[in-house]
């Protein structure tokens, strides 16, 4: 599976296919959301969308690539932030991902996934490969602007300032609990934004 | 319960209990990553400690603070690092928080705390006031030196950088799954300190 969200030169049948596959990810996001990760099954998701399982499982390995990417994929859904400068870029980045850890499903979607994580390492490599990877390199183009209008140095470690900006807002919203305040993407973005900026 | 770690001015009894205290949190350890958290039942690490369950239970609510103190405590159990310098200081404190994630026992234990965390609020409450909170206010020095040597400024948001340094370790080893490079604390540190340094 590709990451459909930044490869908008779709294949055939996209419109119909486009539809279910929408219907299957708000199923999914609204049954965690609901009833918890366990009792959101593929059977309970399929009804809800108005398919079969199998259109489920010709889209999706699983529950928990179903429910990663119902949840977990609206910021790199979203066209990579385009302000201006790196700090407005990354503000606009933390808001995103500030939302998406806030979220109710996220809140709800969260352990289960991480323990799948856990007992699979296979599930997790292909999460990472399948859609962790794809949104970072979505992202690389806010650094490269950075570079150009010589903001950053082109050495910086995108894939640890990327995890840095996620592992900032999942550790503080969706670990530790912490109701996100107004000024918490701005906050955040000032603490990394600066410490990648060349001098 | 407070942070021992923190605080040693002790109780009365200290020197046995302590002895105890130790021998259950490395049980604790030990049958986390050997036998991963869910088969880690109270039972088994009194056993290995050579206590009663209820000498265990005397000193934690459930399983859940047990194997948090027993994983999770490592960085604020040693002195607040005091190089000289806040990168210097940054690295210390990110190099211990490398190691506490990339243990054995931390990638055992923590998809069934947060499991628990998630199941539970009040037990995420008192994990953050027992123990976030405390580890933070021992960090707190850190800044404060700093700020004295004129590289940090007083209204620094010193929680959320130390989620951010927690946070950026915990997405990048303990969720990606990344082997930490040896390069890994320092350039964090480099991210996130030049970022909070005063210009």
């Amino acid at each position: 599976m590709v990451n459909r969200m930044t490869h908008p030169s779709a294949p055939r049948g996209r419109p119909r296919d486009s539809r279910a596959h929408q219907a299957i990810l708000t199923a999914a996001a609204e049954l965690v959301a609901e009833l918890g990760y366990a009792a959101a099954s593929i059977g309970a998701v399929a009804a809800r969308a108005g398919v079969g399982k199998d259109t489920v499982y010709r889209r999706w390995p699983g529950k928990a690539e179903l429910v990663y990417e119902a949840v977990f994929t609206r910021t790199e859904a979203a066209p990579a932030p385009d302000t201006g400068s790196l700090t407005g870029d990354l503000t606009a980045l933390l808001e995103s991902l500030v939302q998406e850890f806030a979220a109710p499903a996220a809140t709800a979607a969260l352990p289960g996934l991480l323990a799948d994580f856990a007992a699979d390492p296979d599930l997790r490599a292909r999460i990472r490969s399948e859609f962790l990877a794809p949104a970072k390199d979505g992202l690389v183009a806010v650094f490269e602007r950075a570079v150009r209008r010589g903001e950053a140095d082109p050495g910086l470690p995108v894939d640890l300032v990327l995890d840095t900006l996620a592992g900032a807002v999942f550790f503080h919203v969706g670990l530790v609990g912490e109701r996100p305040g107004p000024q918490l993407a701005a906050q955040l973005a000032a603490i990394v934004g600066r410490g990648i900026e060349t001098r």
